[in-house]
């Protein structure tokens, strides 16, 4: 099999194999970044734009030494040094940029499609690196690219995700992600913060913490979106945490080969807490230095792979 | 013939055979962005530096791609985490920076003059990225590329330059530029918006933007430039763009044949309708692919060329 | 003798012989840089991170030429555009970031201790780039490089070290530095702005400068740190200067070959007047170009040296 597609946009448009194909792939490229010398010759003469317009440090730089350790060129945008000041619209800008001739656009926005509609105006690759809260393909390919190396299989596990569902892109693609295969998946958090279309996704609702984890292979915290207004649909954070942050006491009810998971940055405190962040059962570091894996093999695959 | 200047800092002090020079580098050059592998090694191990004291996407990361596509090593420094807000003078920066021995320094800056001050306290090469209303070299020479490239020749050129001619440093540019050659130039816009200098420099004024397309080759639609005042100039943008916004009408009066320019960002709706800038005359995106060639030219040959 | 620490963290923890290992290792680096082709490929597919919490053009610039000239890849983060917004701490920072396998994080911070914070959670070598007014340990080892390069040996030389020392790393750092050595240090500055433990460093004080001059090898003159508070100790900029501005006549008093020192970047007028920075005994240049070779000796050694 072999990857068709000229951008990565979506988890849900992809394919069960596909998704499986970019996780063997991003697995040959994870010993690359334990070598002595972190590089290979693979993208040499490649030009990847990143083009953020939300601020961001783990996904930015995850994306920039995927690229450089594929020996590519990379160039960084981000919108206050950009002219979306001078008023010029994504779409010229994608335009512009394409002329310059960039073999794969890496773009974060605040706004849900805007990679779709960039992707429209090039000829380049584009690959979503969250889009407000719609998807965030690279994120939901690391986690299921973490359970599989902890659990082994992604099919039979049973996942509760927790916290503010409703304005989660990393919520949305792993919902998508892991419905493509064998799963259970919960999601649980405050009535205002779990989207009405959940049931229709088979994912089933739960509102107390104690119950979502019950018999879990997999618990996904999230952060409130406060940049997206999440803060608003709580009474405090403090009433939050005393219901829906992970305590070392859950893990009981849990699977007791449970994993931890967080697409982070961790809000200590709020929803999870320090001895679960950092005790036994956390894959949250995991999950960050598979990210660098997997997004070596996204934009290997969108180049052509293989050769 | 060989360049020998040390920097790039003005079109005004080029020779029509300069200009010609930078062009056939550029020419050969724009093959290399359209290869597979986009990379030659021929200035490996220079280090290129850009020192923007303005907002740029556009011309930032097309200074950055030429470089890296030559294998230079670009580092970027922008105002707002530069210690500019320590007081420094541009001068010591200057000098700073020369002591790290970069080999060429691109500047942008919102004051007239500051890339020649610059040139005159370090050995490296400085190229004029934009300067306050002044000059912008390198847009001018894209701007000459892309005209020959559709017309063959620039002799015998007729060029209408629209919009806000006084605050603009890629009009000036072009004036100087076209002038080495053997076109007529004409400048159109509100009569605030024309400085008084056209005349002597032999280029026609016009208020009616009807009678200033009429029979050109190409006409250069500029935008507003709001962060030199340029907006305190008219009335309102709504009454600017009813007499000054190229709109399909007029290419009726142009040659069957002209082209439509813009130095980007384009304001869609005030300088230029959506018809125009997306329409089969307009070389807006042919500019910006142009404008790696010619910057790769550029550096090249700052760098010792032909070697 | 080889170098056998994981970081560079601070000046004091050194010995006189490991700050000789640096200063003999960059001796080997400064020709690179002046080299038609100005890069070794010592460093090849290593990831170097620099971190800055504080704005910086030189330091950030010096690492990062540093850094490119040996070859690795170098990613930039800056707190503007960093999850530090999103509340994450530099602990949980500094382990996502060792989780995508970096070699060498350069950091700077506000906060004294913070390299040393970082160092404890990641493998990759810790450089600190300035912590507060505490440590600012590459700029020493550049200062020191740069006094055995004019005066050919550290040991016997009179060092006076002028301004608001109390806020400034730099002080501290060569303060460390040179007390390893047999040399002579006087602080001169406005009492507010001398720290009550300089005597029982073994420093001289002095609240004159004609008197903090006399018969010293080195004057090394400090900005005013207004970022830390520095401008809240002094009367005002003028009555400063009056007092504490090197001018020409001062250096009647000093050894007829001192050396006039200074981190940058410097305020004209201030602390220092134009003759002087510009003129014959002035190093300020050398030091800056200095600043890239001990940093590529400090890249090289912490990155395994020798080999």
């Amino acid at each position: 099999m072999k990857w068709d597609h000229k951008d990565l946009l979506t988890i849900r448009d992809l394919s069960r194999e596909e998704i499986i194909l970019l996780l063997d792939t991003a697995e040959s490229f994870k010993e690359v970044s334990r070598r002595e010398i972190k590089k290979v010759p693979t993208l040499r003469g490649k030009t990847i734009i990143t083009l953020f317009y939300e601020p961001s440090t783990r996904t930015r730089v995850s994306f920039e030494i995927a690229a450089k350790r594929l020996s590519a060129d990379t160039i960084n945008i981000s919108v206050s040094t950009s002219s979306a000041v001078k008023g010029e619209t994504l779409k010229d800008t994608g335009r512009n940029l394409e002329s310059m001739r960039p073999d794969v656009i890496i773009i974060r926005h605040s706004v849900p499609g805007a990679p779709q509609m960039l992707s429209g105006v090039v000829r380049a690759a584009v690959v979503n690196a969250g889009d407000g809260a719609h998807e965030h393909p690279t994120q939901a390919l690391l986690d299921l690219f973490t359970m599989r190396q902890k659990k082994q299989a992604i099919d039979g596990l049973k996942v509760a995700i927790v916290g503010d569902i409703a304005h989660s892109r990393v919520a949305r693609s792993n919902i998508f992600a892991l419905s493509k295969f064998d799963t259970e998946i919960t999601c649980c958090g405050p009535p205002t913060m779990l989207p009405p279309y959940l049931e229709e996704l088979g994912v089933k609702v739960e509102y107390h913490l104690e119950e979502a984890v019950r018999d879990k292979d997999v618990i996904m915290m999230l952060r409130i979106q406060k940049e997206r207004g999440g803060i608003s649909y709580i009474p405090s954070t403090k009433e939050y945490s005393s219901m829906y942050s992970l305590k070392e006491a859950h893990l009981k009810e849990a699977r007791k080969d449970v994993i931890i998971m967080h697409p982070g940055p961790i809000n200590r405190g709020v929803e999870i807490s320090d001895e679960v962040a950092d005790g036994p059962y956390s894959v949250i570091l995991d999950q960050v230095e598979n990210g660098v894996a997997v997004r070596m093999a996204v934009l290997f695959s969108l180049l052509g792979g293989e050769s």
